[in-house]
């Protein structure tokens, strides 16, 4: 029977799954694992450390559609638990593969470096345990030869659930051998069918619904992106020609260059008519709900309940009842049903601007001008990444109808600061990889920029001309709001941007704009040279510490509330 | 019943043991807690990331006795899971402060920000559950009026067991009422006694030995500094006149300059003299014994068994039995068994030199002639913390025998990279604070100091004025020497560390060196300002990629030996 090395099979599996390179951070426990990606044909991006690599691989991932870590076990593994947990719980397939003391090490109880020590009592699961709170499956493999069959199966979960799984591989185990014969079979990424009858019957339902609405809207929310249905909504809302929405994490998802296109919604965090016309509409198809507090407005929203058909991975539900269909494939089928019996044709348009102007312009720089002026700069296959906190509360009011396919993302749910900074090290890659993306844009504030700042390194030697536009506000300006807006502990320490940038990569060509005024502003987007992003380039914005977008100060208000009364 | 608000109370609670700052990152759900830091006299010290104000804590409460760190559910607490898990196998006593959602948004499964969202399945217990592995204990302060008895509770077990605890407080229970009656009773910080009987017991036993034994010794190692018996050890070691040892983990615990110093011990990678000397001992005193890898030579040590005393926190181990005594009381009462009878004078002479000269001035720079040339260079009052891998492995060839009260650390147990650099912010702040240290000193490598380089930032505006000695030998020496010499895995990208030192705090004075060859080295430690240290400096040391400090060598062999074979 043929054989090959656990730790190739690993690295053969992810190549099958469209992956070319691989973060993480070196470590004894995993370097001779690291020999084998490289003969994998894969590339190796190491990382100055290892929360910066787990950001890294979800970034790859939502570009890529899967993504890879490795560290060593113990330190590097629990640095990376941050990153793990947002890939969980916002559907981001990772696989974190951990290098693990020898089999014999760990038999033997000894006290190695990594571990807990002797207040471990010899055990060497402990990080495990930890991992799988925030992993769809795992497995330590201790066995060679199941090793093969042990890693399909934890790759076909992350594959079903789209979640991160966990892989230790203790030293030798990397380097013995196990059967390579399933590798001959590629493992199924689509997502099993669902019962024949229960789907005609679903869509059915939902076209019964759709032909008796008479004010029908469609909502792309975060799900859409992260279970892969954008394609058949984009459809769907084409052939509907229904009125539909973004939300906060949905952004970015659908392009918003048809003319039905309303804007974002999110419950008090929304522009009146936007509110009004979700909240009034009697049949709502909400494609990949996920009712955060951040994508709520704090829970602001008011749907009609018996109006929402409520699209996700694994089921469909509506009326009060939820069937097990998964929502691809009964979009599928009824697209289908619209092409064979199309609806009656109903006028879906629009009584307002999906976007407000800034009201004035004023002397300094305002959020409100720099989110309404940053839309335009937005072109055909930018990549825009927005930090959780005031940059990812500003950008759904940015206009992205001036281009197509311009994606963008944050980590809405578990709104980790820093997040930002380092995912796009991995997804300015993955796009360069696959040619989807021209331009890598991250919009960051520098109280997030400094919990992964180190990230500025990986930017630069990976060559993925970044734009970066940093909203200087001399701290936390998001927790301001909420609480403490004099406070010193919402102060951060100022530093000098644009020689950090240059100092992270000495041989590289970097740029600093300053910006303090809208007329600075407009020059620097109208800048040929900075449009073309031919090198990394950051753009520092100054701004009043209590300034924020107007759906920021709304939101807040409403966190402190919710934080004090609830 | 008097009153006071359960932040209050636990800052009060700290303000009793000593601490004075408190590091960490804001965070919504703890903005309201972080107010009363002030109020009860303590200097909040926000870091840029949790991992990093983990590390400060820890580093804090080796200095200081007792370290707290206040960080958000979910990503904040995560992020420094790395931090908590390696103060908890070192025996470092710090308290994790985590700021929780409210109890009614926990109560009501609402999909908060920072919680596992709708996979977590409206749990937040979940990073409760996985910090329950790397504390000795832990609550989440559901209810005020039982909360400064449940706070007091898990004080006790980090002030027993000397290792960290976990208290998380939801954003309303921080303010709260809670009875402020047990205030007035400081906790006790002192172990129980031990059984009286038993104690005399084992001192007689430990007293027989010593009288018989003709080549007795003792060995300082790490737990003595951490079990915070210095203090008699050394009291021991000059009452008695033996010849005496420190380990990695020990060196900088004990005073090196009595004549009975004997040099660093650590199996294959000691002196040959110190190795013969060690394992040909009849009586070792083994002070704080913990035999990890890293601590032993890659468990290379052979003393013998049927000589070893071993002194732990708990218990006195010798000649097969295991006594439930406290090393520290036992320790005092050998010392009063030795004051009131005197051991007969024996000579306890040492016939080499503990540390070894290098071996010839060579062109360029290289470990050996570092580490022997840095070793003059401390003097009284120095703190110095030296990074795992290359530094760590290096500093035991230092003498410091040229000043009194010289401390040092490493973490040598968890060895995590990354670790010295922030965790000298904390050190140094308390040294600062305490008056204990003068020059706070920082050796690191660059591909270590990458994972925290934004401590930088921190060192600069908390003033602690820190030499950092930083070793530029383009990637990780150590991991090269176990595995993959010319691996590009084992590369770093090359930083301006000068610039970025600078870039972190523009408005601090900063110097940097670059030091390339002997004379170079030379001529900055003799520079009388750079002596002073008034400022942060770096010197920058140039070295080759596959050099390394001689104990380096003989341990990396061993450990790639041993991760093949075992």
């Amino acid at each position: 029977m043929s054989e090959i090395t656990v730790g190739s099979y690993i690295f053969e599996r992810l190549k099958q799954l469209g992956v070319k390179s691989v973060f993480g951070v070196p470590g004894d426990y995993e370097l001779a694992l690291l020999d084998l990606v490289p003969k994998a044909g894969l590339t190796w991006r190491g990382n100055p450390n290892e929360l910066n690599a787990g950001y890294a691989a979800d970034g790859y991932a939502r570009i890529n559609g899967i993504g890879a870590v490795v560290t060593t076990f113990g330190p590097g593994e629990l640095s990376n638990m941050c990153g793990i947990a947002g890939a969980y719980c916002e559907f981001v397939p990772v696989v974190h593969i951990v290098g693990y003391p020898t089999e014999a090490a760990q038999h033997g109880r000894n006290i190695m470096h990594h571990s807990l020590g002797e207040v471990g009592d010899g055990k060497f699961d402990v990080y495990h345990e930890m991992a799988r709170h925030i992993t769809c499956a795992s497995v330590v493999l201790h066995d060679a030869k199941t090793a093969a069959s042990e890693i399909d199966k934890v790759l076909n979960a992350m594959l079903l659930y789209s979640q991160p799984v966990y892989i230790g591989i203790p030293t030798e185990v990397a380097l013995q051998s196990t059967p390579s014969i399933n590798l001959s079979f590629p493992l199924t990424t689509a997502l099993p069918p669902n019962i024949p009858d229960l789907e005609t019957h679903v869509v059915s339902l939902i076209r019964a619904k759709l032909d008796a609405a008479s004010s029908p809207i469609i909502i792309v929310d975060g799900g859409a992106i992260r279970h892969n249905v954008i394609p058949e909504t984009e459809a769907l809302i084409k052939k509907t020609g229904f009125v539909y929405f973004a939300t906060s994490m949905g952004k970015g998802g659908i392009t918003e260059n048809l003319k039905t296109f309303g804007g974002v919604y999110g419950g008090s965090g929304s522009l009146p008519e936007i509110k009004k016309a979700v909240e009034g509409a009697d049949c709502v198809l909400w494609v990949g709900n996920y009712p955060s507090d951040f994508n709520t407005g704090e829970f602001t929203e008011q749907v009609k309940e018996e109006a929402v058909v409520d699209f996700q991975r694994f089921y469909v539900k509506f009326a009060g009842v939820r069937y097990d269909v998964k929502m691809k494939y009964v979009l599928e089928a009824l697209l289908s049903n619209l092409s064979s019996e199309p609806l009656s044709t109903k006028s879906h348009t629009l009584s307002w601007t999906p976007y407000a102007a800034p009201s004035s312009r004023p002397s300094h720089l305002t959020q409100d001008y720099l989110w309404a002026t940053l839309g335009p700069y937005f072109r055909s296959n930018d990549l825009v990444i927005a930090e959780t906190g005031t940059s990812a509360f500003g950008i759904p009011s940015s206009s992205i109808q001036h281009g197509d396919n311009i994606k963008m993302f944050n980590q809405t749910i578990f709104g980790s600061i820093g997040f930002a900074t380092a995912a796009a090290v991995g997804a300015f890659v993955a796009g360069k990889e696959n040619g989807s993306v021209e331009r890598g844009i991250l919009v960051t504030g520098e109280g997030s920029l400094q919990l992964t700042v180190q990230a500025f390194s990986d930017l630069l030697r990976h060559e993925v001309r970044a734009t970066i536009f940093l909203l200087n506000n001399g701290g936390y300006t998001v927790e301001r709001l909420i609480h403490g807006m004099k406070a010193p502990y919402n102060d951060v320490p100022n530093w000098d941007y644009g020689a950090l940038l240059q100092a992270f990569g000495p041989s590289f060509k970097t740029k600093h704009f300053l910006v303090k005024t809208p007329d600075e502003l407009d020059a620097v987007l109208a800048d040929e040279e900075f449009n073309e992003a031919k090198y990394t380039q950051i753009v520092e914005l100054i701004l009043e510490p209590d300034d924020a977008p107007q759906s920021v100060v709304l939101t807040t208000a409403a966190i402190e509330e919710f934080n004090r009364n609830k």
